[in-house]
C-alpha cells in the first residue's frame, strides 16, 4: 500500500529510456510529465544522450543521489531486466514497466516476465506492467503515461487491462461531466494486479467509484474478499472481456490472460458484490447514474412520468424485464394527480401527462408522485413535441427536493442538449433511452441491497483427522465408489447403502438388506464411462440378480463388484469442487440429468462460502422454482441441499489434499443423497 | 392502395377543425400544411370562424365544390362521427382522425370507435387513427401532422403506433445523415393498420427500409404473408413495445392495444422475416447499417482490424455471442500482413496493428484482409492514441473498394466526430461501441439469409370429410380421449392402443392385447385434473389390474373407463393449436414435462406453415440438441416430429370447427406418439 501511494503520489520520478526522439514512447512519457502540472522532481535516464527536453540526462538510476519514488521503464524488452535491477539496487520501491514483449508474446516472453518478478521480489520493488500505458493522477497533475490526454479530475478511479481503452473511456466519462481520481493501466499484471489497485482505491478518500476493465482475473479469492469489503462502501464496476472462448484467445495474445468462463465470472461478481458491465457504454451509464445518485438509496418500486405513451410502454417493459416493479400509486396520489392533470391523462403508473405538458405540470406531477411512499425512484420521460419547452422543463425539474433517485430520460438528439446540460450542472444525469437507464438502475439497486448484507460464515465442522485417515487408507490418486461414500459419510453427507461383493451369494444377502432397485457396478476409481462399458446395471427384481451378477463377473473377471441402493424420486443436482489456476478453489451447484447442459444451469462461487452464499447459489439455479415445488411437484428439502453444499465447501477447505470432487447426481428430495461421487487427490 | 396513395400524395387537403387559436392542434396542423412546401389545395373547415391563417373557412366539407383527396379531422371526440359522415358523403376516400378519446379510454370509447369504422365502411372511406399525429411526406413537403419538424427526405418509411416517438426517432435518424420517405402515426388503428402501410411501403420505389414501432398487432396472418414477400426485397424493422404483461397494460391505455406475449411475437418475426429491434437505439443502428450496406451481402465470417487490443477482445466476444464467427485468415493473408506490420503486431484475427498504426497501415491491412475469401465482413476498430490521426485514417479507409461490408468502430467522443462525418459522407456509418455494431450486423445477416429462402407449403393431406364426421358423431364441445385419439388416427398421427371398458373382464382381455405398462382412466372430456382426482392410474403389472379397476369403478361409479397403452422411452414434447383474437390461429411446439415452464421452451407460428417453418420451429427449441442426440442420448426421429407438427397445422387449417387442440405429451422417439390430446370445438 505504501508502494502504491508512491505510484500515484510520487515526489520524484525517473524515466529510464527517456528519449529526445519525439517518435519514441520514452519521449512521450517524459514530455507528458514535464509539460503537466506535476510539481515533483523529474529525471531523464538515458546513457546515450546528454539531455532530454532541456533536462540533463543520467546514464543510470544508480547515478541518482537518492532513490526516486517512482521509476518508469521504457527500454527495449531485452534491456528491461538490467535496468530493473539497477532500479532495485537504487532503493526505489515501485516501477512502471511500459515496455512490451513479455508474456503476451508466448512462453519465451513469459519466462522473461518471471525474471522481472524475481528481481522485484529480491529488492522489494513493486512492478506495474509490463506492456502498459502507465498511470495518471489528475489531482496532482501527474501524467506518468504515454496517453495523450490529462483527464479532468474527479471521483472515479479507473484501472484498465487495456491501455488503448483508456482514451475513449476517459473522453466519454469527461464529456458526461465526470472526472477521475486515478487512471492505471494494468498491462500483463506481472506483479501489481487489480486487487492491489482495488485495495488502494477502496481506502482512498478521493475515490467514490471504481471502474475496471479486465481481460482476466489474477487472484480470485483475494478479489472476492477485498471487493466484498469495499463494495459495502463504494461501488466497483467491472467490464470483463474474454468471456467467450475465442474472446479469451484474443485476450491471451493481448495481455497474456487466462480464460474464465462467463458463468464462473458471473458467480464471482455476485459473490464479491461487483457490478458487472456488459459494454463500455454501460460502464459510463453506471458511472453517471451512480454519481448522480450519490448517497440516495434506490429501490425496486419505480414510477414513471411521461409526456409520451410509447416510451412509457418501453420503460415499463424494461422495468419488468430487469426485475424491478412499477410502483402502485396510492389512492391519495391518484386523487391529487387528478386535480392537476387533464381528463385524458393517465393517472396510474406510468403517469401519462400528455404531449402538451409544460414545466408546471412536470414539476407538480413529479412532486406529488415523489411524496408517495410506494415510490422508490422516479423516471421522468420527455419527447419533444409541439410546444414542448425542453429547457424550461429541465430547469423546473432540477428544483425538485427529494431523497429519492430521479432519472430524467429526455429522448432525442440536438434538440435536448440544453436540457442535458442543465441536468448535468444540477447533478442529475439524462439518459436518451429508457432501457439503458433502467438496466443501470437495476444493477445499482442490486449492489446497494447486497452492500448491506452481512457476510456469513460456514459453520459446518469436518473431522479432518478421520478424512485424512480415509484418504491415506485408500492410497490412490482417485477414490473408488466405496471410498468416496465412506468419506462423504464421515462428513454426515447421506449416501446410498452399499456392499462390496466377493461372490454371488454375498450379493443375494446384500440385496435383501439393501432392497430393490439397486445398482451393481464394477468397483473402480479409474473406469470413467461405466454406463457405456456395461460396468453398471440396474437390478429391479431380486430374481434378476444372479444372472446379472454372472454376466458382470464374466465381463470383468478380475474386478470387484459393488452393490448399492437405488434412490428413487427427488430431483437430480450436481455439486462439485475444482481448482482453477487463478481463481483458486471453486464450488459449483447445478441441475443434473440430461438438462444440465441444455439449461446451462450451474452456479459457481470461490471458496470459502458462507450460509448466505449457499442459499443464494441455490436460489440462482434456473430449476429453483421446481425445487421449491412449482407446477404441483413436491417441494424439495432445500435446507438439506444447502447443508450438503456447505459441507462439501468445508470439506474442500479443510482437506487441501482433495483436488477435485463431484457428486453427480445428488438426489434432492425430503433429504439429499449423494448417489455417486468422484474424488481425485492432489499428487505430491 | 389507391386510398393510401391519396393519404401520402394528396392533391387537396381539408382540415376539419382548423382553428385560429394557436394553442389548438387544429391550428398547428393547418399551419404545418400551409407553411410547408406542399403545393396542393388546402381548405380550413370550421363553422365557427371566417378564416384561418388568411384562408376563408368553410362550415363543412359538404360545402366543397368537389371532394378533397384527404380529410384531416381534429374536432372533439363527440363530434367526430358527424363530420366523418359528412366526409364520406362528400366523396372523399381517406381521412386522418387526429382526435383522441376513443378505444384508448375504455369500453365506451371502443364503442364510439366502432361507430367510426361503420361510417368508413358505408362510404368506402379509409381511416387513419383515431388518436394519432398524422402523416408526413417530406418529398412533396407535406406535413399533415401536428409534429413540429419536417424530416429530411430519404429512403426510410416509418410507421409508429406512438406519435410522440416520432420526434426523437426522426431527429436521431436525421442526425445520422439519413432521411425519410414517409412518416405515419398509426394511433388506435381502427381501420388502417401496419399491414396496410407495409403493403404501401413495400411497393413504393422511394422506400428502401421500413421502420415500425408497434404496441400491438392487428392482423397476424396478413402481417406474416405480406412481410414475407416484402422482406425478400427490403428490410422491415419492428420495435415491439408491450412485451411484458405490465408493458402491455400500459399500451392498452395508450393505444388500446391487445397483448401478444414476447415468445409469440418472436415466432411471428422469424416467420415473417421481420428484423426485431429491442430499443430506439437499435432501430437507428439497424437503419444506419442497412443503409451503409446497400446491396452488399453480409455473412457470418467477420474479420477485425484494430489498433487496440481491448476493444478487439470485446468485439470478439460480441461476434461469438451473436452467433457470428471470426474469419480464419488464410496463410497467404497472414504472410502478406507479416510483410507490412511490425513484429509485435498480431497477424491473426483480430488483427492488432498496434497503437501507433497510421492511415497507410490501416488501409493496407484492410485491403489485404478484404481480399481473403474467408472474410465476409470487416470491422475496423480505432481508439485515439498518442499520434493517431483520426481524420487521415477515416479518409484513407473510405477509399477501400470492395463489395464486402465494412463497419468502422472508432471509439470515443468529440475527438472522433470528424471521422464520423467523413464516414457518413462516403456512405459508411461509424459505431461507437463494438457490441452495438455487431448486434445490428447479426440481425441483418439473418434477414439477408432468410430473404433468399423459398416459402414452402404444407403438403399433408387431411380427410376433411372423415374428420368432420368424427366431430359430428362426438357431438360435444370437448372431445374425450377416445374421440381425440380417433381423430388423430384419421390424420395418420400415432396414438396409443386403447380400449373402452364396460367391465373388468373386458379389461383383462384388453390388457393382454395392449400390454404393460398401461393407463386406466376415466373416459371424460370434462374432467381436467385427472391425476389430482385419482381418475388415472398406471398399471405396471397385469395382476394389479382387477384391484385398480374396482377402485376406480367405486370412485367413479357412473363413468366409463378407458385403458390405453403406456408409451415408454423418448422425449416429451407438446404440440398445440389455439386461436388468438388478433393473430388468428397459432401453432406451437414446446418441451414437455416439468421443464416446460422452467425452460420456457416453446416456439410459435401463425398458420399456415410450410415444411421449412416446421423444421425451423423444431430447430429453435432449446431442447433441440437433446432431440438431435446430444450427450449420448439417443437421437429422436425428427422427421416424425416434423410430420406430426405439419399434420396438426393442416388439421387446424382444414377443419375450422377445431377451436383448440393440445397434444401433451407427444412422445418423440423412433416415431412420435400423441399420448394425450385435448380438443375443443368452436361453438355455433
Amino acid at each position: 500500500m505504501a508502494n502504491l501511494k508512491k505510484l500515484f503520489y510520487p515526489k520524484s520520478v525517473a524515466v529510464i529510456g527517456a528519449s529526445r526522439n519525439s517518435q519514441k514512447i520514452g519521449n512521450l512519457i517524459f514530455k507528458n510529465l514535464a509539460e503537466s502540472d506535476f510539481a515533483g522532481q523529474l529525471y531523464p535516464i538515458n546513457p546515450n544522450t546528454q539531455e532530454v527536453l532541456g533536462q540533463p540526462a543520467l546514464a543510470s538510476v544508480l547515478d541518482l543521489s537518492e532513490p526516486v519514488d517512482l521509476a518508469i521503464i521504457v527500454v527495449p524488452a531485452e534491456t528491461v531486466a538490467k535496468v530493473l535491477t539497477e532500479v532495485g539496487q537504487s532503493g526505489t520501491k515501485v516501477a512502471i514497466i511500459i515496455s512490451a514483449g513479455f508474456a503476451e508474446t508466448g512462453p519465451a516472453g513469459q519466462e522473461k516476465q518471471e525474471k522481472l518478478l524475481e528481481i522485484g521480489q529480491k529488492y522489494h520493488l513493486k512492478i506495474l506492467g509490463p506492456n502498459c500505458l502507465g498511470v495518471i493522477n489528475p489531482k496532482i497533475g501527474l501524467n506518468a503515461s504515454w496517453g495523450e490526454t490529462m483527464p479532468k479530475p474527479g471521483k472515479i478511479a479507473f484501472a484498465s487491462q487495456s491501455g488503448a481503452l483508456a482514451a475513449p473511456v476517459i473522453e466519454l466519462v469527461n464529456e458526461s461531466g465526470l472526472g477521475f481520481s486515478y487512471f492505471a493501466s494494468l498491462g500483463n499484471k506481472a506483479d501489481i494486479d487489480e486487487t492491489d489497485l482495488l485495495e488502494f482505491f477502496g481506502q482512498d478518500k478521493n475515490t467514490d467509484i471504481i471502474l475496471t476493465y479486465l481481460e482476466s482475473f489474477k487472484n480470485g479469492p483475494r478479489l472476492v474478499s477485498l471487493a466484498q469489503k469495499i463494495a459495502s462502501k463504494k461501488p466497483i464496476i467491472v467490464l470483463k472481456a474474454g468471456q467467450t472462448t475465442q474472446g479469451a484467445k484474443s485476450a491471451q495474445s493481448h495481455t497474456a490472460s487466462l480464460a474464465t468462463p462467463e458463468r464462473v465470472g458471473r458467480g464471482i461478481f455476485t459473490q464479491a458484490n461487483i457490478i458487472s458491465a456488459n459494454s463500455v457504454r454501460e460502464i459510463i451509464s453506471l458511472a453517471r447514474l451512480l454519481t448522480s445518485l450519490g448517497k440516495k438509496q434506490a429501490g425496486p418500486k419505480t414510477a414513471i412520468v411521461t409526456n409520451a405513451g410509447g416510451p412509457g410502454v418501453l420503460a415499463t417493459d424494461a422495468i419488468v424485464k430487469n426485475s424491478l416493479s412499477l410502483s402502485c400509486l396510492g389512492q391519495k396520489t391518484v386523487k391529487r394527480l387528478g386535480r392537476i392533470l387533464p381528463a385524458s391523462a393517465s393517472l396510474n403508473n406510468p403517469v401519462d401527462i400528455l404531449g402538451d405538458a409544460d414545466e408546471k405540470i412536470y414539476f407538480k406531477t413529479s412532486k406529488i408522485i415523489l411524496a408517495d411512499p410506494e415510490v422508490d425512484n422516479l423516471i421522468i420521460i420527455l419527447t419533444k413535441q409541439r410546444g414542448t419547452n425542453v429547457k424550461a422543463i429541465a430547469s423546473a425539474l432540477v428544483k425538485l427536493k427529494t431523497n429519492k433517485p430521479i432519472i430524467p430520460i429526455f429522448m432525442g438528439g440536438k434538440s435536448i442538449l440544453a436540457a442535458k446540460e442543465i441536468f448535468q450542472k444540477a447533478g442529475f444525469t439524462n439518459f436518451y433511452h429508457p432501457q439503458e437507464a433502467i438496466i443501470a438502475l437495476a444493477k445499482i439497486i442490486s449492489w446497494q441491497k447486497r452492500s448491506k448484507k452481512k457476510i456469513t460464515v460456514n459453520q459446518i465442522k469436518i473431522n479432518r483427522g478421520q478424512i485424512n485417515k480415509l484418504i491415506n487408507q485408500a492410497n490412490r490418486p482417485r477414490l473408488n465408489e466405496a471410498e468416496g461414500f465412506r468419506l462423504l459419510s464421515a462428513c454426515q453427507v447421506n449416501t446410498p447403502k452399499f456392499v462390496i461383493l466377493d461372490n454371488q451369494k454375498e450379493g443375494i444377502t446384500a440385496l435383501e438388506k439393501i432392497g430393490c432397485p439397486a445398482f451393481l457396478k464394477v468397483l473402480s476409481a479409474d473406469l470413467i464411462h461405466k454406463t457405456e462399458l456395461g460396468a453398471i446395471v440396474k437390478i429391479d427384481f431380486k430374481d434378476d440378480f444372479p444372472e446379472q451378477f454372472n454376466k458382470m463377473n464374466q465381463k470383468f473377471p478380475s474386478a470387484k463388484l459393488i452393490l448399492s441402493q437405488g434412490i428413487t424420486g427427488g430431483i437430480e443436482l450436481i455439486i462439485g469442487v475444482k481448482k482453477d489456476p487463478v481463481l483458486g478453489r471453486l464450488i459449483m451447484i447445478g441441475a443434473g440429468g440430461i438438462y444440465t447442459e441444455i439449461l446451462k444451469d450451474s452456479v459457481f462461487r470461490i471458496l470459502p462460502i458462507g450460509k448466505n452464499d449457499a442459499r443464494e447459489m441455490i436460489s440462482e439455479l434456473k430449476i429453483h422454482p421446481i425445487l421449491k415445488g412449482a407446477r404441483g411437484s413436491q417441494a424439495i428439502n432445500l435446507e438439506a441441499v444447502e447443508e450438503t453444499l456447505l459441507t462439501i465447501a468445508k470439506l474442500a477447505e479443510a482437506v487441501p489434499k482433495i483436488n477435485q470432487l463431484e457428486i453427480n447426481p445428488l438426489i434432492a428430495g425430503s433429504k439429499s443423497v449423494a448417489v455417486d461421487v468422484k474424488i481425485s487427490l492432489v499428487q505430491d
